[in-house]
């Protein structure tokens, strides 16, 4: 077994403990150089520590290149890797770093970091939370229709009950454009209620009155959809064993017999 | 075959593929005149572009007209399309760009447009998206009567509340009326919470807290029923076993007969 | 059959067509009184229109006092509707119109009114509404020992975190008092947000975020165990035929055969 | 019988009616203690009743402290207590009177006792809220797996929103930093709304709107996983048929057959 194989195995896979423990200080690292990008938008903090924090954030950007130039090396098809979405991930979180040596204002974008922190559920493969994940992931897919027509609705209220506040509130009020007004609709609809813009005229509270009653039953309409999906019993999952006798399913698996036929279940 | 038949076809049938392209085209010319409504009521964009968004909507205007009139033309029975749901919204989105040339004002009403979306359910009326949609409205008639008393609950609850808050609090809070009242009770009860009218005094905070803790509770009410109605097993899709004798559909898979003709299941 | 027996079908009994014109009549003048109570609490309107509004005050005060006058003098043991909760209310209704001729301030208390509506559950005990909402009121009961402990958990957190938030922000941030705080507590949980008070410190921020994503995970409970309750199979209504062969329950009401001996269901 | 084990069965076990009613004494104290140090943190009633506060504080300490030194005197083993999770509670409870002899400053910590409040689930211990709160603790501890990855996904996105926000609006709309981006983006997401900071930029605007938006239709997922795993069957309370062979439970009620041991079910 080579170095490079061996590499191999604790940088891109994870069922060795070498390859456990590589992706876990990664993923610390990772975590690490978010919180560093945080703290340093933070201008008291920024103006007190700034050299620690550059220190820093060039050791962390230096760690990401060699484990970058690393994942190159030791794969047989860098391409492959290099384009794949997590080449581009890796790429990108180390771009802004040394892009900010020439230019300015790129600095936020290291915050591209975060989706670095994807790469947890790779970490998190081998063991119960990628299942529970993909129930959640496959309720959802299994629901995207009914979520869009469901998102399609919404937004025709929205962009009608919108202009009508504009037509009915006016500039004076806040509801300066009809975008201003889907806005407004927006925020109420979904209860989040900044207060940034609030109808003042009696017809304009009237309305909102009934925008806010609608959002509070519409809400009801995603949670059912989600909610029927995850209480299906799951049939792609291998749901127990199947009965050798009469062939009847959806027996349990702690089952020990057939309850149709009562033939001793394999 | 006549070219009013195969217009007939292209412009209010869409199993065709020209059928198809003409609702694909229709829908993207409504999205741009609705988004054309918008910008113009920015003022920092009408000022800047006034001729060109201008030009647009009487090319837009222009367009739905001669729709219009096709439609009229190629129609067996005019005066049906004319008084039906979509006639009255055809006409209806190409009124207010007329009347504008006689009165000021009624531009914005040229937002009624957006209603012309709604268009969008007869092109999908041919796939998938229809039946999901029809689940959710089914579940929602099927729940509108507990729904109702659910509404009718809550109107009474706010009535009382928005009261007892002008009575508690008073003008110099800003509860200067009862529906101001209310629509404060409103505001809070559907958890928006603009903030633009909120308690002050300690007993009027009290009260709050208790509205806000039952209208918590409260959410779960209308989610329940819908989401209860859309885990019904739903009958009028085909599922399970279906009888060799009778033809019936919708047993159970652990049915062993038919539960209308007493047959033994397969 | 006596007038006082007649009256009694009509205003107490809603069985008869002249009962259900009475109930009917009855709640429109409830709700227009109530429209009455609220127009006269908007300063603007209770100036221009003194006069009309007072009249109209008195008008259906005298209906109310005559209703209360006969149900007292029909109904054969008055002391029993006296002291009954729609006896209490009726009388509570007309009360602070006589008291408004010798105190001031009695006339808020009017909205006591709104009360009177509740007898709209009365007429509509004829139909499907008083059984969908009897379903709801029945889930909300069996639920009613799980929502308890859930308030109770609740209750806590707010207490603990309020006094937190005191202790981190304090008085110079608008968490004058531990009240305040507890105040604050149950705005955000409950993601109503008024923004009247809101964290200025760092510190404050953290525990808000983790306090705005707790309610957004707790929202989740009550509504999961109304849902769930709701969606039990309702045993106590008549759900459907027993098989008198195999005595097996559970059918529906349309099948004809028994689904686990064949045998014909009654 | 002595009065120590008598003591033990009144102060530590709450199965004798004695035991019952100190439990339910010691409740009311330590709600009032909660009220109290509540009392004490409103500065206008401190200033006017502050020899009274002072005096009722001083007199629940000294209750708690007795019962305290009771609670150590009477068990076996004094040790295991005062290290017991509710063995410290009771310790903190009564600490920062004491301390506030000495030190200024620790009084708001009086609020521990809130913690106390607790012990009312070990007064519940004996009836129906155990059961049922157990039921929700189940159901909470069976989906944490679920709400994890759903919480993870979440703080991502939230660090992503937060981010691009801060980059959008910048410190002159009041996205000073990202963690401060972060915190609008959870207020956002969650729908609570404070609206101390909203966005102002039309691009923003348009970013809350979709985050708006999402997170409407993210609050189904917590709720969906919750309601799903409470309506699920509950195999541990005795349902359906018991298996006459081995006495084996939770069968279905149109099982015909044991699952276990393929004994005829009757």
């Amino acid at each position: 077994m080579t170095i490079k194989s061996k590499l191999y195995e604790i940088i891109f896979e994870s069922d060795t403990k070498a390859g456990k423990l590589f992706d876990l200080i990664l993923l610390v690292v990772i975590v690490l150089s978010i919180l560093l990008v945080m703290l340093e938008s933070v201008p008291s903090i920024e103006n007190k520590y700034h050299s620690l924090l550059k220190f820093l954030e060039w050791g962390i950007t230096l760690i990401f290149s060699l484990e970058y130039c690393l994942r190159i090396w030791i794969v047989s098809k860098p391409k492959v890797y290099i384009f794949s979405f997590y080449g581009i991930i890796d790429f990108l979180s180390i771009l802004p770093s040394y892009l900010g040596l020439f230019f300015v204002g790129t600095h936020g974008f290291m915050v591209i970091r975060a989706l670095r922190l994807l790469r947890v559920f790779r970490i998190l493969k081998l063991n119960r939370y990628m299942n529970e994940g993909a129930i959640i992931i496959k309720a959802l897919k299994q629901s995207r229709i009914k979520i869009s027509v469901f998102l399609f609705a919404v937004l025709t209220m929205v962009v009608i009950i919108g202009t009508l506040m504009y037509l009915i509130e006016g500039a004076e009020n806040g509801f300066t454009s009809i975008p201003r007004g889907i806005y407004w609709a927006i925020v109420t609809l979904t209860t989040v209620g900044y207060g940034d813009i609030s109808p003042s005229t009696a017809l304009g509270q009237l309305i909102a009155s009934f925008v806010m009653i609608a959002g509070y039953a519409i809400i009801a309409v995603p949670t059912g959809i989600v909610t029927a999906e995850l209480s299906k019993p799951n049939k792609a999952l291998p749901s127990g064993k199947v009965c050798g006798n009469c062939l009847s399913e959806g027996h349990n698996l702690d089952d020990q017999y057939c309850r149709f036929c009562g033939a001793k279940l394999l």
